[in-house]
């Protein structure tokens, strides 16, 4: 029997202490994404977000706007209610809102009652997201948003997305994704090759930002990348993997693929982007949305075809991967709980404490007493200034 | 983004820490419907009764009883045994008790030991229904009834019943019946109409009796009313409504429909009645019998299958309104649940007052020291006694 | 209303606090049945016994090896990995394991880690069984596996075996062993008769061993004994029942059937022995092992059948029953919750009492300062040293 002896386990857990895992609560002053663009119409859009519920739709001239699911009077959901022009009306009692989230109208009352509203997030469109902000209004700068040019860019990439309702917690699949050591098994069937797991890394660890190297040259590349890139049979093709949590909500796969064994000026590089977004939605799920992107053959519509269907058999693998994952979180003894590391851990680990601090963080900025009660707001700018999103 | 302010929120949970929700301790000391008259059988009935397991069944002459549904020995459901006569055989052991809730043998042994019982509740049957008392036996006093002569009277009022199990706890469908606005918003589709919701509108507020009055005058009916009463295209009906809260367990709607144009003498008053009886099962599901009567065309059956039909389209409204306003509250964060009241709410808030300090107090007599482990008994008063339903 | 009154309410809270029920730790210092034999192969089996993650599989040359269901690295469940050989290889990053639950290889690094591993639990085979111990590894001497050596002895016993997973706690189901009475009741339309519950019986009661003794003479037999012993239309049969609590893992049932007319050297005494094996998966549901031996008719296929169908539909009255128990526990207040013992009690309230003393003792001993956080290790004796199953 070889368990960890005592005084390692306490160690272990000492170190775990300081990593972030299903029961962190959520960094709430993020950008996160609230839906694809195209989700978003005048029909309401009910979703889960950071715990909390949100209504999401678009005004008459086609602005995005979301408001806490919950009327002000009695809780009711207003994604049950329905849009009259832009005013929200309640299905229970009427109560009419506008897209501030003010309350206009009480069907039962000649004047309505000042500071009756509810909580409008701000939002962010771009390109095919709409991004949610839902901690602290102040901080709400959209120069916070992370970098992700490229996915509004259609001239310059071809595109196909997806979306998964994932079943675990989103720091166990931002680790995933920070650990790409697991293609060459969760993924050997789809993307995943033996080399890649004993290739060479370097990581970039800063405060915010993770990111891992990977050049896997010489290779054979899998059926799925070989055949879009022209590289099937070469036995000689370069992998070269960029792995970016780029904030809580995104992290980005950039991989490049050519034939080492040409010189660099004769080489024809090709490039694929992908954007894993996480957004939480309980503590054991999330939205899992994801934008893949390449930057050849963009009008080839018979590539893209091939290329999502594929790729998104080797995002399912992680689907069940993290769903599995969960459920020993789940069904497990905290007690009879750990974790061990090791050295390709490295960018993960920074990671889980990077997310723990921001978590304990505003856990204590909202636990001051002249902090609001909503994780949204602060005391000293309260309610009814307007914004725009 | 217009939240309530910091000290406004502040103050609306002040205020509603003394109205009862979802969270507050049922109200024992007080008669429940426990199932109709029809359902009530020589086959055991099990029900979850105010968070007790509970079941029911007849007499060989017919009368109802109740017991706790669970044998003394080892808690074995005893509606999974069978009757003998006037004995219940529990399907374990095969222990016997009596309709007093006294165990008479126990097979295995030649004598039966004193003092092995289980609570068997009071019960008073009338007309279409049974009433079970769970509090304190001492106070079950049938005078404490809540008046419903009506639905006793088949000579004068025609009815129809039907029963929903509500996935919402009782406070908030209490809340619902006592506020009709929502009829021109939740049954916009069925008996509601745009200017019910802002009609005038008056209260009676007294220790245990909540009511609202409701002129609509003139006005025009919706078909479900137009129809049986023969106001059909009149523009100038009346609708006068009245609707109380008489009880923890019944809530009763009266209305009366008539022409307005015509002279008081001249007028034919159609009057309907209906029952909303609430029996919380959990905290969050209830039991929801109902009982519509009318006082006019009363051996007239396509008016009863007409009216029950749209009727409880309607209720169905309420149900699914009340489920997922359940759901709100299941899934929100405490610290995040607020809720704003306006004037129409007068009755509704102090009836959920009522209920608070109701629960409050009754679990405050639990805590005393003498007070018995059982809700259903106290230390005054122990067991033996025979009580007739 | 007869309720237990306040004061026996309280003694029996009392009682009732000395004895085991579903809230009682487990005891882990025992073997317990983790999979028939025939289960184990060199696909995973995962499974979750005593509230932890198992999984078992056979080595090469056919050894069940039982380890923590879990990889050492993330959790990932090992049973989704693969074996290759006796490597067990996770199917997420790939680190490897061998049998002994040490970690021999991690995919990204050079080198191994020491002191990486997983929980292996000792087990031992015996005939159609494979135990488990998952206790103090110092303690598990197989000396200590309850006597069963008719099990493994095809040629004096012909058996028939089969499988629930009960949705009841342990302790009741072991209750129902020690209490046969309910023959009579619960299985009223099998293998009970009325006189079953009435007959004399005797116990025997000493730590760790409990046994009632009933012998029912004479007795009319139903079918399902009655015809396979030939005893069918027999007035004068005599039952002689040993139902025996061997240890929490294992109980048995012997019966003796014969015509009690015969003078003693005439008779022709049939046997049959049910080995009822429970293994706790958690607090409300177990792995109910069964099986079943006769002594007599051994290549006689048609009585098997018959045996098997009738045994299995007596047997699954019990699961159902203790499934309806667990409910009553599940969903009543522990402060309404109580149980009476009368005589024929004795044996399963000893026995309780002697579960809750083992699971305290061993809840005592885990807290201790110098103990592992681990129920499967203790400081003094720390892992790597290898054991074999």
């Amino acid at each position: 029997m070889t368990l960890p002896s005592s005084p390692v386990l306490q160690a272990l857990k000492k170190s775990a202490s300081s990593m972030a895992n299903r029961n962190t609560p959520f960094v709430y002053n993020e950008w996160y994404v609230a839906a694809f663009a195209q989700e978003v119409s005048r029909e309401f859009l009910p979703r889960i977000l950071l715990g909390k519920r949100v209504m999401l739709f678009r005004t008459e001239t086609g602005q995005a706007v979301a408001l806490s699911d919950r009327c002000a009077h009695r809780a009711y959901p207003l994604s049950l209610g329905k849009l009259d022009g832009d005013t929200i009306v309640c299905g229970y009692h009427g109560f009419r809102f506008n897209t501030e989230g003010n309350c206009i109208e009480v069907p039962s009352s000649s004047k309505c009652p000042k500071d009756l509203g509810v909580a409008r997030y701000k939002v962010a469109e771009r390109g095919p997201l709409v991004w949610i902000w839902m901690g602290d209004p102040d901080q709400a700068d959209e120069s916070r948003l992370p970098e992700h040019e490229w996915l509004c860019d259609e001239s310059a990439w071809a595109t196909s997305s997806g979306y998964f309702n994932l079943q675990s917690n989103y720091v166990s699949m931002h680790e995933n994704l920070l650990d790409l050591t697991h293609l060459s098994f969760l993924h050997a069937a789809t993307f995943g090759t033996p080399d890649y797991a004993r290739a060479e890394f370097r990581s970039e660890i800063s405060q915010g930002y993770f990111a891992l190297h990977r050049d896997v040259v010489p290779t054979t590349l899998p059926a799925l990348w070989a055949k879009p890139t022209g590289l099937e049979g070469c036995a000689t093709a370069a992998r070269i993997v960029k792995s970016e949590f780029k904030s809580p909500a995104f992290h980005q796969v950039n991989v490049s693929f050519y034939d080492s064994k040409l010189a660099e000026q004769d080489r024809r590089v090709s490039r694929i982007k992908t954007a894993h977004i996480l957004t939480p939605q309980t503590n054991s799920s999330c939205h899992y949305f994801i934008v893949h992107g390449r930057d050849f053959g963009l009008e080839d519509d018979a590539i893209t075809g091939f290329m999502h269907e594929n790729l998104f058999k080797a995002f399912q693998e992680d689907v069940d991967g993290m769903a599995a994952l969960e459920q020993v979180w789940e069904t497990t003894d905290p007690d009879d709980m750990y974790e061990i590391s090791v050295v390709s851990d490295g960018p993960s680990v920074a990671m889980r404490r990077y997310l723990k601090q921001r978590a304990d963080a505003e856990a204590a900025a909202r636990a001051l007493p002249n902090a609001s009660v909503q994780t949204v707001s602060t005391a000293e700018t309260p309610s009814r200034k307007a914004e725009t999103a």
